[in-house]
């Protein structure tokens, strides 16, 4: 059954491909008017900027999970190519860009993706005028927001289709933004119960980065979803726990080799991610002092989270997380069992091991 | 024909209460659940805050000029009652509220028709954290952003139809941001010329505010918008330049008491409206100096505003900028001319008026 993953990882790996190059297009049909771009005002050149900007940070995309996820959503119905699979993958990349330069304002963060952040960026084009650049940063996250949406609209799709599909980003865009909310809101808790931050990871990732694409892959490939939906809530829920106790996990216990980037960063932000609240909820005493202190700290050393990281691995925090991922990625996959009878085996054998593979990845 | 106004302004106050009250309903419905509304988080207050902080500005909506607007444009093709209308009423209304709510944090303005604006109400709520108030202002306004579109997609409409008009909604969008980059950078340029601040208007509040209203009205009314495009924007693009003279020249030269707010904004905040531009353009010497110092103080007092005033009128930009306001307020109004052949009168007589009107208004 591995070489089904295998097989699928090989499709992705074309599917990754072939969108970058497709996104790239889309980016640049946008400023020639030949192409029926966007109308930008010929002058000045802040309009141009900001499209730039969004260019660059949407092309250093990364595994484009979402873009493989949706196209195994449509294979689930068919093999043949689907027109609107494009424009769906571009919409949901643009929710993302748009999504990362808000968060980026938020988090006041000077790099994403391996580049400066869109905010950063603006901030080395005016060092004297912070504020320009915040504006400028908060209008080119708009920008990518209303392309996310235009180009479900514009594409050339059956009306009904591009409209369920358009209905579906407005939905997700609109519920990842309440998702947003409820995070900025977790850490004004000194301890959120696991239900909190099961709702926080449900809005604020799972929506646009499991169920948008599930979803919108089985509308363009023309399947009715009414009848599916609630079983795909289902699996899309579990597998956005499974895979954000797995990365809370790795920020606390992960390889940084392998991660290519620091551990301890949820420690020293002083985010409740699934990992801080399990250790809160375990720890008392001195230890508890220690840990508290640690929390938020952003100059916490490696010393301090060497002992915070054996504090939490004595009370067993660390297999009671890999246990919970377990736990919730089988839950996901379980809900693969009854679509054997009605979707195509390839495509439903990548997505039954999805959650086993999203659980047990180093970075 | 000042009759035909009177009863067009008739009907636009009829349009106006059914309106406020029918946009209250809507933004009442998304957080009932019973009401098909909009999925947000049960936990937690910060995404009801920010929905209500949305709900609270979008009702304090004043004059609603451009559901005006969309219903006159319905009314050139059909006298019937028209599905999408209130549809395509609250995008556009939802957008000015995503437009306000950003632009608020980035002049960071304290209010907004007459209440805090929605960074501000936030900064009320957490007095001690202005990044968190930045934060929520940021992301309410994306939530605007996002359930204007979302409007026209969940409605039940010909699916073509909702297409065309969420179409408009998007590529409208898309530009008002592009515009108001292109306002940022306006006032990086000492002195720009004419074409600059008509490309600035024509991007930041013509398409939105007239373009979009009209085809949206006509798409609502079965109308189809290729043979009329052109006319359309001709008319949109004059009107706007026409409205936004009259804006600027008001800033300068109207009486605050019909106002309802002091003059001098634009001075005080070294704008380079239409009024000020043509003022630089005119004076030298000593004079350019007293204007010089008085642009962008913002404790520029009531003295050397009038002097300044005093500056402007002696070189007649008192009466170029009415000159100019009248001319394009007449070259939109011709052309109406040929809209009498084809659309009904008591509609066309409105668009006929209306630039008159924009032009002479006091407030």
């Amino acid at each position: 059954m591995n070489d089904a993953l295998t097989a699928a990882w090989r499709r992705a790996a074309g599917h990754q491909r072939r969108f970058d190059a497709r996104f790239a297009d889309y980016l640049d049909s946008l400023t020639d008017p030949a192409g029926g771009g966007l109308e930008i005002p010929g002058r000045g050149t802040f309009p141009a900027r900001a499209l730039q900007l969004v260019r660059e940070l949407s092309l250093r995309g990364g595994k484009r999970l979402r873009v493989i996820l949706l196209h195994e959503a449509a294979a689930l119905v068919t093999d043949e190519s689907v027109p609107g699979l494009d424009e769906a993958a571009i919409s949901i990349e643009l929710l993302q860009t748009h999504g990362l330069i808000h968060d980026d304002i938020i988090d006041d963060a000077p790099t994403r993706r391996d580049g400066p952040s869109t905010y950063y960026a603006y901030r080395r084009d005016f060092p004297d005028r912070p504020d320009t650049a915040l504006a400028l940063a908060v209008l080119a996250g708009d920008l990518a927001a209303f392309l996310a949406g235009r180009v479900l609209l514009t594409a050339t799709l059956p009306p009904d289709r591009a409209l369920a599909m358009a209905a579906v980003h407005a939905d997700t865009a609109a519920s990842t933004v309440a998702g947003q909310l409820l995070d900025l809101e977790r850490d004004f808790h000194p301890a959120p119960d696991t239900g909190l931050l099961h709702e926080v990871t449900e809005y604020k990732s799972t929506r646009y980065s499991i169920l948008a694409p599930l979803r919108m892959g089985l509308l363009a490939a023309g399947a009715d979803l009414a009848p599916y939906d609630a079983e795909l809530r289902r699996y899309a829920t579990a597998l956005g726990i499974a895979n954000q106790i797995h990365d809370d996990w790795l920020d606390l216990f992960g390889d940084p080799q392998a991660l290519g980037k620091p551990v301890g960063s949820d420690i020293r932000s002083g985010r409740r991610s699934y990992a801080v609240r399990a250790l809160l909820a375990v720890c008392d005493g001195k230890e508890r002092e220690l840990v508290d202190e640690a929390l938020g700290d952003p100059g916490c050393d490696e010393d301090t989270l060497d002992r915070v990281r054996g504090i939490a691995r004595a009370h067993g925090v660390d297999r009671r997380l890999r246990a919970d991922a377990d736990h919730h990625a089988r839950r996901a996959a379980s809900q693969t069992a009854t679509w054997r009878e009605r979707w195509r085996p390839e495509a439903v054998a990548f997505f039954a091991h999805m959650p086993a593979w999203s659980i047990t990845r180093d970075h």
